[in-house]
């Protein structure tokens, strides 16, 4: 058994001394997606393993909108495009039919800037003592601070499409209706700590899959 | 008026430089709260006027309970601590009433390290795929990661009191319900974008003294 | 003389204070472009007087092409759109005509991820020990890490459209021709540590304004 | 052997890749305490093995004081509570008995805020050209900056007793006395170092252990 | 009165203006010492003032070494050399004589590189529960990380000599003897943080100017 | 197989418990050079495993300067000196010599702190709009802001000696020569993105070693 383990280590030191050998990580850190994640990011990818696809995502297309809310979302994060890895950086495409939303949400790991490329939207963000509203179009860009609540209304009479830039390199987005409706915390609960209605609650727990 | 420019200029230049000549701004930087802050906090105070009192607050007390939630929210924050300012840090006591709550809320600038000092309390948060809820008693330690939706419920038969430090020397308070109904945010864009009910979101902007 | 300087001092104060007495800077710090910039980003717009406009851009639209290059460059950064301060992120939109390009340059304060919208370019970027490039179209996105040389080349049939976003509120754009060529650094030192040739220095020198 | 390797390998990468596809480390980055720490802090755990309990610390009671200061200190860091990792945050309760001291110390990585929660304590931290004393009481709040040499002196009637939280999710404690004394650091250079007395030297190593 | 006000506030914004239209500060951003500092560094002097000269500092020599530890130190910080500021390092040559010492210290704020350029010393860090010593020459690098105590001992036949870089662009220097005996901390209350003797205090206190 | 599998997790799981057993990483976290590093640094050596030797580093001595610009460099950076790993600084010798130079380069990572110790040199970066040249001696300190195009010529007599520190533990070195002309770039983007002619870009490809 002993010996095994050391035959493990042995291995294990070899295999990273070639890789150590080959160079250390300068200009870049491209994820190696296979390692676990520190709060800094992934570890680094051997630089000789590194080619310029690690630096490119190419589905950045519309996303399908044919659901409750009429939004497709397709992001390019650390996850499909591993060369952002610490850069703090990520995107997202943004598509909104006819008459939909992107719903309240928020990120907490990030600022946002949003820029309109097709259609018009009502944008806006809250804080405890003032709402920041406009209706934007094509050629306007907006920003969400960090971890602020938010929300983008298509107004206009097509479909919506803005290209968003976050400050992370893999924002996490946290619907509203799903932090308070998609999950098992008791209704007791939900209406003490929001004064949502027994009833009103349970409606979207409905939809939103939420039990409790 | 050109004269006079140069005069202000001139005295302008003179105070600084006595101020500057005194010392720099080693170990730390006291807040001075008259000049405008910046997003690394506010300037530093003149060194020779910092005194021990710029490190301390004395009020550190039980706050009043008697409001809807029965919350009593007592904050050391730069504002009244000075000597936080760069810091990153900041202190709270939190006060829950029999039967009261913290209302569900987020910090977005700030992870929450909570110690419960006595009485019983359901504390949570939530993230889009996870609910993480524990009762916790006098000597126990809960944490809130940044930017998420949390909540404590006083789950004993009398007050419950905790103490909290966070990750910022004046972390932003948003209570959901204030976010949501406590503004001029058209009732017609938070059905759209929460799925809340008309009568729901009016019920409780009566609540929150929101309009629209 | 000094009653006055008193009188400034207090008015200052005054000042200050009522600002303060407002609010301190919460949820976001927009910039006050009056005032002397810090390390961190500009000192923080009285809250009070921070509206929608200031997190919103509205000329985000193609610029210029007429020019040796065929590149037109629009920019969305703190100093037209002062809620980005403190953020760290910016957005430029990006329009090279037929065989137009963008010369090689770099951020050095900036890593930037690129949206390609419309047409096809050659990119890539440069290391000591590595060449990375690849073409793209519409629908990929590319990253170019902090600091690194970089260029793209208009390869398609039309116009080059895309957008991208930076990790800086406000980031430096360094085109190598401008560093090299368009300022007064001896042709005799430029030779000495580029190993350019005299005549080539000269060349350049008179297209991008340079002299020595 | 080279079999070995490769299944090693491929082991490694499978349960890697398993683990990956389960999910990124969004919203948290609670610490795996098995696999070596960065300058970041710990990896982060898989996210479908975190449970509310790693949120929790349950054992933050009074700390025995039956020792030489009557001191008692019971810490809440990444080591019991691994959801502080890579948040920057900790927490501690200090129990000094009566006449009992926190005795001349710094935290390197760290600054400070101490909740006086009861009895009475004078406090105080140094800087070059000053010193900044307290006394402090229960409802009092102190700061102490990071890297500075502090104390705490019980001057009540009973036991004192504080909270404190610091800017770091694992910070590091350093009692002058241990610096001085408690390793082989010879007597020699700890006299041309710091003036003390041979003989002073000798009565303190012989008390905190060191020997040279 | 406030007509005067109204004159001075215009005024301010003009100047301001005027700066801001010169430029935004990128690339650098060089101290103007001018104006009180904050916690990321000094607000930047206006572009179109800066020259090569706030980049250099020209005093680099051997300080004067005639005093109680032989040590001359001399600082390139942002106070001489302003074009630091914000850039986080500084340096500073220090020169110990025949039998001199570095005395026992720390830098709460900033890690040392320490580049040994003549003779010979005996340096070394402490933590709580090592202690790391070496003998270096001219030619060897040695690194003291942040906030940690350290020394170092001229043990060659003559002068020494190094320059060290520091983490800071304007490091703390806190000499252990001067934290404990160049103030009003009372006697009593060093003797009970510290288990010094009365009598080595009082010694102390007399050599380093501290009273109490 | 499975077997297997699980005695490697076991092993694994035994050596690192083991290691964190012995201690978290306090104080230091000296690089282990062995495994793969992160965006933060490389992950922390075990304490026990650590010794004075990781914080010096001995060959810091005139490098070669028999080459092309008669330049000769000797780092100490994380890679041989793995004290220095998180701490964000490093150093480097730079011998030049008569007529030699440190041809125009940047450092995408690191400001630079530039001591000149012998001979003389003219010195200078480039901003887009401005130079910043210097001739200095030994005596004097220089400032290389992050990312900026710089260079040093010995403009003296003899040979020129100085010493950097950088605000990275292991700074990339991009000389302009080897970015253009040491890859596989064509010829013909090279042309378009720098405007230099054919016949130079053929000549410093040849000397450089670049295809294409």
């Amino acid at each position: 058994m002993m010996k095994m383990i050391q035959i493990i280590l042995l291995t294990f030191a070899l295999i990273s001394y070639t890789s150590n050998a080959n160079s250390s990580a300068k200009d870049f850190c491209v994820a190696n997606l296979l390692l676990p994640t520190t709060p800094a990011g992934y570890p680094c990818k051997l630089p000789s393993l590194v080619t310029a696809n690690d630096f490119v995502f190419s589905g950045f297309v519309a996303g399908n909108t044919e659901n409750r809310f009429r939004l497709g979302v397709t992001t390019a994060s650390v996850n499909n495009l591993p060369g952002l890895n610490g850069l703090g950086i990520s995107a997202a495409r943004i598509d909104v039919g006819f008459n939909g939303t992107v719903p309240m949400h928020l990120h907490p790991d990030a600022s946002e800037i949003s820029i309109m490329v097709e259609g018009q939207m009502i944008v806006g963000f809250i804080t405890p003592t003032n709402l920041f509203v406009k209706t934007i179009n094509a050629g306007d860009v907006f920003v969400f601070p960090q971890g602020l609540l938010h929300f983008q209304v298509n107004s206009g009479p097509g479909t919506a499409v803005s290209f968003s830039a976050f400050t992370s390199s893999d924002p996490s987005v946290q619907v509203l209706d799903e932090l308070l409706f998609a999950n098992n915390l008791s209704t007791a609960i939900l209406q003490e700590t929001t004064l949502l209605d027994f009833d009103q609650i349970k409606k979207l727990k409905a939809v939103f899959g939420g039990r409790g």
